[in-house]
């Protein structure tokens, strides 16, 4: 059988009893993460840009754009979900393709169930369903299609977003063969982008595409049948190197979700084990900022080569700084979204502390690890090495830890009791008799 | 200066005069053969299943979609112009690069132009300029891109638009580069969809992601600098070998449309020789077709593996069978969409043309050569060797020739008259005051 007619298959067939109760919490995981992002970024520039640029050329606005007041249609509120959730690079990702999986395929299911009443089971089966079709799709071409320079966020997103919304619409299996070639066929995203809003703008439009393949599979737009396998398929095109047998290998019982991990901080992931140590130092040592007399850090030398910044002064500078993530951790206990602004760079006692800290490469440290001692006024020593980062695979961020983050994200937006409001419902969204609950949720009074 | 930047910087600036009058004539060949096939493909299936899924997401419908009478918004009213235009196999075709130029550029341009009042002179300028950036990007990936599997009428195809649309919005050089990017980011489209309607999918998408491109950009939604050229741009990342100087030389002084080519018959274009030899003797000869005792045709090899069918009961089918193109050329003179239903397959005369005659592949005859030989009822040989076909650059079809194309594919939807007056705006597009005058001249009363 083809990777294509057994993956449709499957996605169709498989009981929604049959996903395992840790794969079950680790799907509510990824969603609190997602919706935590998706606030987080509702904000930003890009958002506002892709409004009004796309804006009137929406159709009917019966769709709700997460987090925000306006409304689109559901195509539409698709992108800009998918734009809003991983503009600030705090998304989820799946080590073992590099790919940020859930912002392409919740960004479409959130702007489907906003319009079209589906409850939270429903739901939830139709995300891990959409979850592994990418994934396996990703995990079947990585690293050479990664490494030749596509945006696997995009490129393979679009499978998770046309499965799983052609999961909710019913589709036959040969409508979802049909959805699966449309969406290999649209699949793009360069890494030339990065840098530029055209990085979030790739999750944003895999997903609005993804979504309309499913609907044109559903009134029999026809496609190849062989979109993933095919000789001119996605696989072979995009991918100088692949493993077909990783999109069915363990289907059914091997489940991705179980791979995925969450940024602990809104900043460069080489920073992440320095951060992680100096709030356990922090924590531990209940550490006077003002008794911090220098810090010498060894990390990574590819942290030096990418966050070697030192005399900064605006809070984008901060996330490509060491320096600047082991001054807040000391003095502040953590490094969230409040600790790269412009406010928190130039506070004087994070500033202090920044500017007698050193940092140097060394070879012997591994881009999960980092070495913190920290000399106090009265001449004591704390020294502190982390041995694999919070947030990596090993070492997952708690549930709470998720909390915090999604609070953390959403304190700029929106009042207290709405956020714990919103948090709870993820935890719950599998039980809501209409996943649009959570969606409302989200956006301001 | 990079790639991006330089094309960037031609369309901007490139004074509408400095058009060399053979290119501006190329040009109007080009809109009318277009406009005669996106008439011809707009009551296919593929559009009304387009229609019927994606229509109710569709914006405001201030749009005009070709031949149609239903409204769109005009990111929707492009991707149905570039479905109808293609679906048919009967558009542009340049033979250095395999593109079908005119479907992914004209359908924006025309969606633009049904809204937006732009006049002829204007709208042309943005032709040209979409028609040299698709051209040269295409040339510059040409053929490791097409060879691996891309159908490079969608991946450069929205190039063209978003630089054509892009010139109309009147984007500043630093807009341009990011419609560009952002056109590079969303390039896809692969050959595995081939005989499905997602192939005519693809400068349809092309169309309208070219033109939510120039939207983007002009809304200051920022891409990266070198979409073309970067390590990580659509040269490196969609061609195992390309040649970046293609994309600037010449650029100015040498225009892609002066080799442009227009499908003389709306079939397989290995029948073409056998179809354009056998309209010469009918035309030359006046044939009786109750007088042809026998046909014989000498055909390149290939001929035979792709359209060996003899046995045939469907329009369909005609259009890979050489035997059936060398019949109604000598039966009816003519080889257009007529000759290609279902009626004129099971046509008495044609039929028993059809079954009188016998085609053998031989190594010596080029894909673009036939040798004919017919016996008539009184013993006489009629012999033709046809040595370059119609519709090859070297032997391009005549201003009236694309005006009977247009007749044919016309015919079935609007009545003569109108037919008449939209030939005579395409020649006179550049002088219209609106070119949506002549979108409207292409809709049924």
């Amino acid at each position: 059988m083809s990777e294509t007619k057994a993956l449709a298959s499957y996605i169709l067939t498989a009981a929604e009893s049959s996903t395992p109760a840790d794969v079950r919490h680790e799907a509510r995981r990824s969603i609190l993460n997602y919706i935590g992002c998706a606030i987080g970024g509702s904000r930003h520039p890009a958002m506002d840009r892709a409004m009004k640029a796309l804006g009137p050329y929406s159709g009917n606005p019966s769709a709700r754009v997460l987090a925000r007041t306006e409304k689109f249609d559901p195509l539409h509120a698709a992108l800009m979900n998918g734009i809003s959730s991983h503009v600030f690079d705090y998304d989820d990702t799946t080590p073992q393709n590099y790919m940020h999986p859930t912002s392409p395929l919740a960004s479409a299911l959130f702007a489907y169930a906003s319009l079209n009443p589906v409850n939270g089971k429903n739901f939830m089966h139709a995300f891990v369903m959409g979850f592994e079709a990418e994934s396996r799709i990703g995990n079947a071409v990585y690293p050479a299609h990664y490494d030749v320079g596509w945006h696997i966020t995009g490129t393979a997103g679009v499978f998770g977003a046309a499965t799983a919304v052609g999961k909710l619409l019913g589709l036959t299996e040969q409508q979802m063969i049909w959805a699966i070639g449309l969406a290999a066929t649209q699949a793009a995203g360069l890494r030339e982008m990065f840098g530029s809003m055209a990085k979030a703008f790739h999750p944003g439009r895999a997903a609005q595409n993804g979504y309309s393949s499913a609907l044109l599979a559903q009134a029999d737009f026809t496609a190849g049948e062989y979109g993933i396998e095919g000789p001119r398929g996605f696989a072979a095109v995009q991918a100088a190197k692949f493993d077909l047998s990783k999109v069915t290998a363990e289907l059914g019982t091997d489940f991705n979700l179980r791979r995925n991990t969450y940024k602990p901080f809104p900043c460069g992931i080489v920073n992440h084990p320095t951060i992680d140590g100096c709030i356990q130092l922090h924590d531990e040592h209940r550490i006077d900022p003002a008794s911090v007399k220098s810090v010498s850090l060894r990390v990574a030398p590819l942290v030096m080569d990418l966050c070697g910044k030192k005399a900064i002064t605006k809070g984008l500078e901060g996330k490509f700084s060491v320096v600047h993530g082991a001054a807040v951790g000391l003095v502040r206990g953590k490094g969230g979204v409040q600790e790269y602004t412009d406010e928190a760079v130039n506070d004087t006692s994070i500033k202090r502390v920044r500017e007698c800290t050193t940092a140097v490469g060394d070879p012997s440290i591994t881009d999960d690890q980092a070495h913190i001692e920290v000399t106090l006024a009265d001449g004591r020593k704390l020294t502190r090495f982390v041995e694999k980062s919070l947030g990596n695979i090993h070492r997952p961020m708690s549930d709470k830890q998720l909390e915090d983050k999604f609070r953390d994200q959403a304190a700029p937006i929106l009042p207290a009791p709405q956020i714990e409001k919103a948090i709870e419902l993820c935890w719950k969204i599998g039980e809501l008799g209409n996943v649009n609950e959570l969606v409302e949720a989200t956006v301001p009074a």
